[in-house]
């Protein structure tokens, strides 16, 4: 069994005063912290309904070499390392797992170089999304992928869990841009993954192996990322529909005439209520469903016109209750901004009702969208719940949020079948359980259910002939396959 | 020592009676062969200078089945298996090697689905490259990847060498495009590794992990591919040098610009000149490199003017001797076809001088191209050897033939070494041994030059875990690791 927690010292008081005596002499100053407040407030990521308790002590690493000497260490205690970031994640891959030692790389978070011909730039994994846009695009590039987090969230765990966002259904995921990656092994061996090249086919593709690895197989300690010319400013199109399947169907036919649009998300009715209630959007909350698209029209304005229109044309097809579009920036700025907000208004939602929000991941071919929402409204059915919906429509991926009141156990029980229910429909509709949050520890039971026996076998093997104490983020990912 | 050959049965009369009593009976009528002409004519790639001796069997697969019987049966008996696609490869990989089994998938070549909406396709691997894009093509879609053997290589070898091409600087390399794969291990099991979604994040990226693995980890049966949409037709543009060295900084300048050409390949004076030998080409041979760039400004007709443009003005800003673009698709297509017509006329020229001509593949930052000029001219004044160059400019993927005699003793070993000076120049300059066309046998003894030791350990436990035996192509890429 792989993945177990290899604890070898079990007891924390030991374990503490071997933290002390002798991983404390081998770290920068300051690196180590054993405060109980401290370990309670890097216990834990965003995630709901995930364990978190039992971390021993915190390095928060500001070099490679205490990384390396924190894993040196652990290796040779059998110690778990629980690799953290910012820890925005929504999975509990971050979360402190019993006996550990909680691995921040967070200061770490140098931009390292930027590379103007070769269109790359290298960077410490703590460097937060946002922040490394703005350095490149001084340099008139971009770094595409946007995770919801983007404000908050650092590259190491968007590599780390393969994040993606808005731009995906043009611009691809975090793993297309990732050239090479240096990592720390669980011994705390050092190892170079990739080239800093554009092209490169010398040995396997370990880089693409630790991207998405979740902390499951090594530390990432810096990364080399391949950019792109700035991306042009789009043109923004809405569409309402009185339902959700003429907005999924309206989806499927545009992406099948060949449509590039650089964003295609969709909102469902009861997102669109929320917004409205959460701030001044004029959203129109009688429609069932509205879609939200952008054309860049790879920087020609009259093709993302063009595009922009068949885009209409196609929602009007679809029976859309109004479409429309606008030229100017500012309206078109606004418009992302206000998709960017459901979550803050679900919360606000969650909050007046009890506090809880589960918030779902699965990515299905985009044909299969309409089925989904029959679906759906079955689970909306059975569970009683309120269950509000946004996707990055244009690549099937779903990110429906299903409401419940915490304090109510029945009513937890209710939102975690409804959670496992949208899965299950994932599955059978030909998707997959996670399109870009990662399994982490939520979703751990049903990684098995998605992988077939050959697929989990070869987990199971490369996880213990990369770490075969188990000591690397054990009980999450791999935990039950 | 992973990596050798794990055969547990040394006879080649006993390993041909297991081959026909228990082999045999389990794989479809005419799938397997024994005749030694056939073994002859299956026993090697396009490969020089690698062993390629001692099959004991053919198996041309038909099925998953085949390849699964096939498998179980080497398993059992520790027999090397070596998986043939199209065998169009350049670096031994599919070449025979002692006592083994020669598993060809040449004859599983359908293609199973095209799904519009979804932009993907599933095939079988042994359907040829052009085969696949003009198939897709009828749907509006393209499938961009363009290995110079596009004509006759198998989608299956090019998923299994990660194959790049022409368009690539633009369009990216085969792993870009590989969303799911079905493989069987070496034990004869069936995994299905990656999702058939635009995105997915269900456990590690095993997919990208067999992208590349040159038969070393599993036998590649199906395979789903991501499409985009027709590739709009580019405008072509030309530009002359005194020398390489100012091509080079051309395309560097270029590329830094923030441009997206479509295409950008160098030619120097050696390949202009062979290239008009061959046939009545016309190309300016008293220059001494000639870019050849192609820009398709995403589908805008005036972007892509506008590009080609900025590049004849840069090439004019480094001293070019002479400048142009058509319009005219004929001319457009006529030099991309004289390009790819230079392997052709470099093996007249061998013909004609001994036979003798060694194809490198190194890549390296577009910005270090001039210093790796400066480097090849010591080669070819230590060699005394013709080295002529073509490349993949814009992503710096290099290409130099050497040429030599390869009845001299002497002069094969000159070449021999010019081979190999090239490729410590590629790495002394950030570069890798291989862009494009893999490690196969050929490069075997310089992997572990460029990886680190971390990375040569990954590589062995990653190895060890999923072929345990090492019966999977045993002898190639990771022999020296």
């Amino acid at each position: 069994m792989t993945g177990t927690t290899g604890t070898g010292v079990r007891d924390t008081a030991t374990l503490l005063q071997l933290v002390e005596s002798e991983l404390a002499p081998t770290l920068a100053d300051g690196a180590l912290s054993t405060d109980p407040d401290v370990l309670e407030s890097y216990s834990r990521d965003e995630a709901l309904f995930c364990p978190a308790d039992g971390a021993v002590a915190l390095v928060r690493a500001t070099t490679v070499a205490d990384v390396q000497a924190t894993l040196r260490f652990a290796s040779a205690y059998r110690i778990p390392v629980v690799p953290q970031g910012a820890r925005s994640g929504i999975s509990g891959g971050a979360n402190a797992v019993p006996g550990c030692l909680l691995l921040s790389v967070e200061r770490m978070s140098r931009i390292l170089a930027v590379d103007v011909a070769e269109r790359s730039v290298t960077v410490e994994p703590g460097v937060i999304n946002q922040d490394l846009k703005n350095a490149v695009a001084e340099h008139g590039l971009s770094y595409p992928p946007d995770p919801g987090s983007v404000a908050i969230s650092s590259i190491g765990g968007n590599v780390a869990t393969n994040a993606g966002g808005l731009c995906c259904v043009k611009y691809g995921v975090t793993k297309d841009y990732v050239r090479r990656l240096t990592v720390v092994l669980a011994d705390g061996t050092l190892a170079t993954l990739g080239t800093g090249t554009a092209k490169g086919v010398a040995g396997l593709d370990l880089r693409g192996l630790f991207v998405g690895s979740e902390g499951t197989l090594g530390v990432i300690v810096e990364i080399t990322l391949r950019l792109v010319p700035l991306l042009p400013e789009p043109l923004t199109a809405v569409a309402t529909f009185t339902d959700e399947r003429s907005a999924a169907a309206t989806v499927a036919d545009f992406m099948a005439s060949g449509a590039q649009p650089s964003m295609l998300e969709s909102l469902d009715r009861t997102t669109l209520r929320l917004l409205n209630e959460y701030g001044d959007f004029g959203l129109d909350d009688r429609a069932g469903a509205m879609l939200l698209m952008q054309s860049d029209g790879s920087g020609n304005r009259a093709a993302a016109l063009a595009e922009v229109e068949s885009f209409t044309a196609r929602a009007e097809a679809n029976g859309a209750l109004d479409t429309g579009y606008s030229e100017d920036t500012a309206d078109n700025e606004a418009l992302v901004a206000t998709r960017r907000l459901a979550q803050p208004a679900y919360e606000r939602y969650a909050q007046a009702h009890g506090g809880g929000q589960l918030l779902d991941d699965i990515c299905l071919p985009r044909a299969r969208m309409p089925e989904f929402y029959d679906g759906l409204d079955r689970v909306r059915a059975t569970s009683g719940l309120t269950i509000a919906v946004v996707a990055h429509a244009g690549d099937g991926n779903i990110h429906p949020s299903v409401f419940f009141d915490a304090r109510d156990p029945a009513d937890v029980e209710r939102a975690e079948r409804a959670f496992e229910e949208i899965m299950r429909l994932g599955l059978e509709l030909g998707g997959t359980i996670t399109g870009e949050h990662g399994v982490g520890y939520l979703k751990r039971e049903w990684l098995p259910r998605e992988l077939d026996e050959g697929n989990r076998r070869l987990h199971r093997a490369v996880k213990e002939a990369l770490d075969p104490d188990g000591i690397l983020n054990p009980g999450k990912m791999f935990a039950d396959l």
